[in-house]
């Protein structure tokens, strides 16, 4: 059987995800394996546990990797701290909120849901207000909503769950690596990232970091092996609920990323190379930095969306840094665009889902792809395009202004990475 | 903040996996990539899926891999498919078969085992009259046992399973691209492989095939989106034990797969080009070939073991072709002579687990690892520190009894890859 060679077209991806990787990172996964428990992998392990406390901002014991796409990393957290009948609080301002709840639906949490139109965030007094009322064991929250690009402020959130012992658990797979998340200063009790955006990592892992509180409760449902376990274990874990998946077990992730090393899946090994080199990436890039760059290029993109005449979605305190929600001209096919886009100059965008389908191009900025080069070509194609489907854009002026954007803040600061 | 640049020690990898990752694979995990929706990128995903019922030689419409290490893949197919409360009937000769009756046990099956002796493998009869007692839903059962390099004869035990209307849910992991795994000749309703280890890819990825009796059980449970259920929708759903997961749930992964391409997770990009490239070598080189190869060098292994002197444990029609299980002599500390191949040679071989561990060493001859060198390798740092730590074994025998089984090989084979 013959099957043709692998060709990956050239690609300028400005999604919010998944987003170009960095070069080092695809060095990276072409290196050789090593066995799971080589100690120059497992020294590996112990590397990446130590990047990612610096990367999620904690001082948490527990920082790894699970192995799978984003909401997988959801997943392991909500099924592992869920009990059948615990009353889950989810304030839903897009998508990945819908994702959130339903999730906890799946491990038969009591889910209470709040909503607010698609396009704006929680005033924190008002989830506070319900998380009160509620009186939830458990609040999972979206940091960076990519289907609408919009970012909920967790702070006060955050220490308002810990005054009144609630866990705060956070998804913040649009934001890790390219805005701040504060896991400690914000008392975020578990965080979830994303590898395939702002780290620039292929999809396939989901970094988590949690705290204690989140560990014991853990610990309370871990199972005892059937050949040691006393009548007394037996007759509690009769009485408590286990953890519905073998899988998610995050105490059982927790033997294999200890000093046990207690076998549990065989580790994803080229991606937790792919990862190490991601995050090296970043700290070497400096958290401050990374994010001001990050703030740097959607500042551009911006100007020239706005300079072209073309309107933003979300825009002002609440928007997404890593996402930029543009709305499409009236008459105008937002899937045509988008493919035209693709077909012609390789650059490809996003549309949105739901009620913003059609309605809106999403636009990344995110980890490397968030680079003058691709914000300059994105706006040219973009340009190009409306143009030849007849959108009343004002033909030139974004390059200009983005140009003369960059030149600023050149001058000023020296040097645009 | 510095962190070390990445190195990675020379090793060569004969455990039962992962293994050696092939060279054109590692190649393709270092391709720049794609957008999941990317015309460029869905093709792809379909060429995987027809490369995949080939090397599961299936006619099944669904071949494609869950995200996530092997167990991601058997949780994925036993989650989507096990219903509270219904009887799973388990037959287990080592590790990995109770790894599925926990799995099914997290599910809330009523799970049925039947046991064997480790190192020995089930009589079909023995199987199927134990079937016929239980009248379970579903039987799964483990393939190539790695614990202790047994396999299990399948095929008189996946037909009594079609005709008792059973379905018959295989862990193919160990044996997928090594040794032959004939899903529906076998009447084989759901096989679950791993990557890393006959296909030389690395960990991260769980391929799957599964027929329409799976395919009907599944959409049975599917979810209907809040918005556009109606009341008897409602009335059914209630009626019915959905998926107790997000993440594992097939009903929503087909449509991920299917051309209507709803949104699930991101697809991992960078471990779907390796996979395809994995198949890929498989099928060029041609499964009867390569199930030959691998049968040539663990006979070349076996001699080699032989000619030192020491015993296999489980031996005859009832061995793992892909893993041969080596007795450690008496008096010699198992772990310290496993050290000491990979510190002073970078060879690693395996230890087991449970009441195997410290008892056998495991080598595994798989994938790409399975070659010449690697064989003769693998034996000489073998035998030099077994001399070393005093073991009784022939000094210089083993090696001279594999160079003449394969000059014999060859000279009426012409040629040994």
């Amino acid at each position: 059987m013959t099957i043709r060679e692998i060709n990956i077209p050239k690609r300028t991806i400005m999604t919010p995800g998944p987003v170009e990787v960095h070069p080092r990172v695809l060095r990276a996964l072409s290196y050789p394996v090593l066995g799971q428990f080589d100690p120059a992998f497992t020294e590996m392990m112990n590397e990446v546990m130590a990047m990612l406390r610096q990367l999620f901002r904690t001082k948490n014991n527990w920082a790894f990797p699970v192995d799978g796409t984003s909401r997988a990393g959801l997943e392991a957290v909500l099924a592992s701290i869920i009990r059948p009948g615990d009353k889950v609080l989810v304030p839903i301002f897009g998508r990945f909120g819908y994702l959130l709840a339903e999730i906890c639906e799946r491990y038969r949490a009591d889910v209470y849901t709040m909503e607010c139109p698609w396009g704006e965030v929680f005033a924190p007094e008002d989830v506070i207000r319900e998380i009160k009322r509620v009186a939830p064991e458990i609040v999972a929250i979206v940091h960076g909503e990519t289907s609408t690009g919009c970012m909920q402020p967790l702070e006060e959130i955050g220490r308002a769950c810990r005054e009144l012992d609630v866990l705060c658990v956070v998804d913040a797979v649009a934001t890790i690596g390219g805005t701040d998340v504060n896991t400690d200063e914000w008392c975020l009790d578990a965080v979830i990232g994303g590898t395939q955006k702002c780290l620039s990592v292929p999809s396939g892992m989901a970094p988590i970091t949690f705290n204690s509180r989140i560990e014991k409760r853990i610990n309370e449902r871990k199972k005892v092996e059937r050949g040691i376990a006393t009548e007394e274990d037996l007759k509690r874990e009769r009485e408590r609920a286990p953890i519905f998946s073998n899988y998610f077990d995050i105490s059982q992730l927790m033997d294999y990323w200890s000093p046990r090393r207690l076998n549990h899946h065989t580790e994803a090994t080229s991606m937790l190379y792919a990862l190490r080199e991601g995050v090296r990436v970043v700290l070497e890039e400096g958290l401050g930095e990374r994010f001001e760059r990050h703030r740097l290029h959607e500042a551009a993109l911006v100007e020239g969306i706005r300079a072209m005449g073309l309107e933003l979605f979300a825009e002002g305190r609440r928007k997404l840094p890593t996402v930029t929600c543009v709305k499409v001209p009236e008459q105008i096919d937002a899937d045509l665009v988008r493919n035209m886009m693709l077909d012609e100059f390789g650059v490809e965008i996003a549309s949105s889902f739901g009620p913003l389908h059609g309605k809106i191009w999403r636009i990344g900025t995110m980890g490397y792809s968030c680079r003058k080069e691709n914000v300059l070509f994105t706006l040219a194609a973009l340009e190009a395009v409306l143009i030849h489907v007849g959108a009343p854009v004002q033909p030139g002026r974004a390059l200009q202004a983005v140009l003369s954007f960059y030149h600023e803040k050149t001058a000023v600061k020296g040097g645009v990475s």
